[in-house]
């Protein structure tokens, strides 16, 4: 028997009904699901996943990687990670990662695959819906305007200085930064061009279709992104 | 009775699997399934939807917009594509518009949405898988690197003078423009650092992991992304 196949398994971001029919066949036959954990305990590709497929028979492998601030803790997880798999798969069984969003879009899969891979393991990425094309859905407009036009997705440590580059944009996982990009977007004068969705398809979710007319109030959520048209609407 | 609702429902980019279980719900329940057909009859997204969803009881209405370099044919297609909707959804059905990829990322759904919307229809968006993140995770490789770095996204018509800016790059439907796009690459040093992959999960699919190593010959496919690696990989 040679060693299991680790899948990259994307659950979209919140929506359980955003897995892919891939997805949830892989999820179906796999008997070992792994999925990240927050120190609190908390499993949120897990809670998704599991409203749209019976995971009740599953094994389920907490991994807790990569939530850390601190570079030792997030290198001391990521190893426990990769050795926690590695154990599953060379005992011939395969396993789900569970991921939030798409699995190839500023995930922490990139680099456990990386390392995996690189020690001669079976890994497979299993594309899904991104933040940014789910929030864009639920305020019922386009991600981009013209086919002239760029769209640029910019994650929560870059900054915001890419407001003024052509084309439409897209700020991730902004909560913690989003006091100043909004700061920002005001002093560009693209507030009217500005649209908000925090907690997509997650309980409490909100949703600013104009962050000229209204903004949300007291400490921002950490899954929160920021839509910003382009010119070629 | 009141109107009928049109969904837009994203299919992916290939792969039947890559609908999501809400594009499968959603497909079901409508009786009217329209999709956008090219003048010599085919119909790409519904051959598409039509392997993950029973449709063979389904009425197909094929719309012909947006495929024209004409303006004025484009536009007598795009009134063409309204009427026929408004038609059904006037006489209380719900309509599911397939799109390719997902339907809020470059997609022509955009301004039939507007149209009516600005009528009075509801219209709802169905998100979906990305032909860029389909097209990385076939290549198994993450589409961006760090959490500083943004991810520029670049359709056909726009130029490759990006290929400079920060950050990790995906060019969309490249086929009429790469030869151009080929030779930006190898005057930026590129070469190494990108991939392409030419009908992503449809038959002919083709896939260079390193355009340093191997290109596409002969006439490229309408339906190429190249995906450029960026600096904090």
């Amino acid at each position: 028997m040679g060693n299991g196949i680790l899948y990259g398994v994307s659950v979209g971001p919140g929506d359980p009904e955003l897995l892919t029919l891939k997805a949830a066949r892989v999820l179906a036959r796999c008997a070992v699901v792994a999925a990240p954990q927050t120190p609190a305990g908390g499993m949120l590709a897990l809670d998704i996943a599991r409203q749209a497929v019976d995971l009740s028979a599953k094994r389920i492998l907490p991994l807790r990687f990569a939530m850390s601030r601190d570079a030792q803790t997030r290198e001391a997880a990521h190893r426990a990670a990769i050795q926690a798999l590695r154990a599953e798969l060379d005992a011939g069984g395969d396993v789900a990662l569970l991921n939030l969003g798409d699995v190839t879009v500023y995930s922490s899969f990139g680099r456990i695959q990386g390392d995996l891979v690189a020690a001669g393991y079976r890994v497979e990425m299993i594309p899904g819906v991104t933040s940014f094309c789910a929030a864009a859905a639920r305020l019922g407009q386009p991600l981009t305007g013209g086919m002239k036009e760029p769209l640029c997705i910019v994650p929560g440590r870059a900054g915001s200085d890419l407001l003024r580059a052509p084309g439409a944009k897209a700020f991730l996982k902004s909560g913690r930064d989003l006091p100043r990009l909004l700061e920002d977007l005001a002093q560009a004068g693209l507030l009217g061009r500005s649209a908000l969705v925090a907690r997509c398809g997650l309980p409490g979710e909100e949703v600013y279709p104009d962050l000229s007319l209204a903004q949300p109030q007291g400490d921002p959520d950490y899954f929160t992104t920021v839509l910003v048209k382009g010119e070629e609407e």
